[in-house]
């Protein structure tokens, strides 16, 4: 059996645009999955058909979307994404890999635009039905460091202004979150090398799946 | 001045579909507005521009929508239109009429779909930031006899089955919500005549409006 085991896990990757997560998503799969374990890779938002249409919206949209109408959309696209994805790979025992998820709601819409933070805590409660992460892993650094990062491959501009505090509030909301719930949420540094990040999450994903285990 | 007045109102039109809602609707604008009184005339789901791209997914989305993701749907576009068409509405003293508004959501997802009563009534609170409907207006009637109407003019097929024990379910909802709160919900008994129903409407609205102008 090894890391293979009855029950699934949903994972969740943190942090900010240039942080390396989706980049560790991937070498945590391809591991799990060179271990002989079923791994569903996914994201939030966009992670199901449906989800994409309210995505497309989100991105694309010319009307005017009010912060909590963005706000709900999320929500609903979280609640089918549980409901179409998560729950039915979880049951089949699957590592459930998921790029960005509820933490990032509240760290974006609550510490960052400032939406209140209890009323996106009541919404991922009604999207997750009571389904927490198992694991979420946050990688965390400096934003002006990360958009440096980002601007090298193309994807973005520098951080400025409005942009840089913006991100700035995004980033203590994670460190927040991660204060909140340190069982759960794991923090890595973003700047250490891709390889020594691997490592480390192939660790704290062993040290989580040991109880399983020994049971 | 008359019927006009400082503070505008939320007034909303409920039933199920053949109840005449939206002809009263029509009728109360036309008798508001030769009042003097500016009116704005609206609708949820879709009542605003974003809403609409919401409501062409509700309703012509290839993909599966879950119930819950479907009520979070009508719960943004809820929220969209607060902001965007009621509260500055009612903040130059308009009338605002809505057709269909937070009880559909209540008596079609909640008694209808049997979706939790308690978790919709905390997303119409996070929609509707405190500002309930001023004034509701329910016509109702036995949903068969409905049905035949709405038949009758060729826009869906008749009562059967499941869809019969549907309609039944969501029109004891919308009873079930007018008892709870019988100062806001209005009962009409939708089969009465048209000329009939208007007077009656009409007669509600003075008897809300009254109060305001005695102050």
């Amino acid at each position: 059996m090894g890391l293979t085991q009855k029950q699934g896990l949903l994972i969740t990757f943190e942090g900010i645009d240039g942080s390396g997560k989706s980049t560790q998503l991937a070498l945590c799969a391809q591991a799990l999955q060179a271990s002989g374990q079923s791994v569903v890779i996914t994201r939030n938002p966009g992670g199901t058909p449906f989800g994409m249409e309210l995505r497309e919206i989100l991105l694309h949209s010319k009307q005017t979307v009010f912060p909590m109408s963005e706000l709900l959309l999320f929500i609903a696209d979280r609640a089918q994404h549980m409901d179409e994805v998560v729950f039915p790979a979880l049951a089949q025992g699957k590592m459930v890999l998921c790029d960005r998820h509820m933490d990032s709601t509240l760290a974006y819409q609550g510490y960052g635009r400032g939406l209140s933070i209890e009323t996106i805590q009541e919404l991922n409660q009604i999207a997750i039905q009571g389904k927490k992460p198992d694991l979420t892993l946050l990688f965390d650094a400096d934003p002006h460091v990360l958009a440096q990062r980002v601007t090298q491959r193309g994807q973005a501009d520098r951080l400025e202004g409005e942009k840089a505090e913006f991100h700035r509030k995004v980033r203590e909301g994670f460190l927040a979150l991660a204060q909140q719930e340190p069982e759960r949420i794991h923090i890595f540094n973003a700047l250490d090398s891709q390889q020594a990040l691997h490592q480390q999450v192939m660790q704290v994903l062993a040290a989580q799946r040991q109880p399983l285990k020994t049971l």
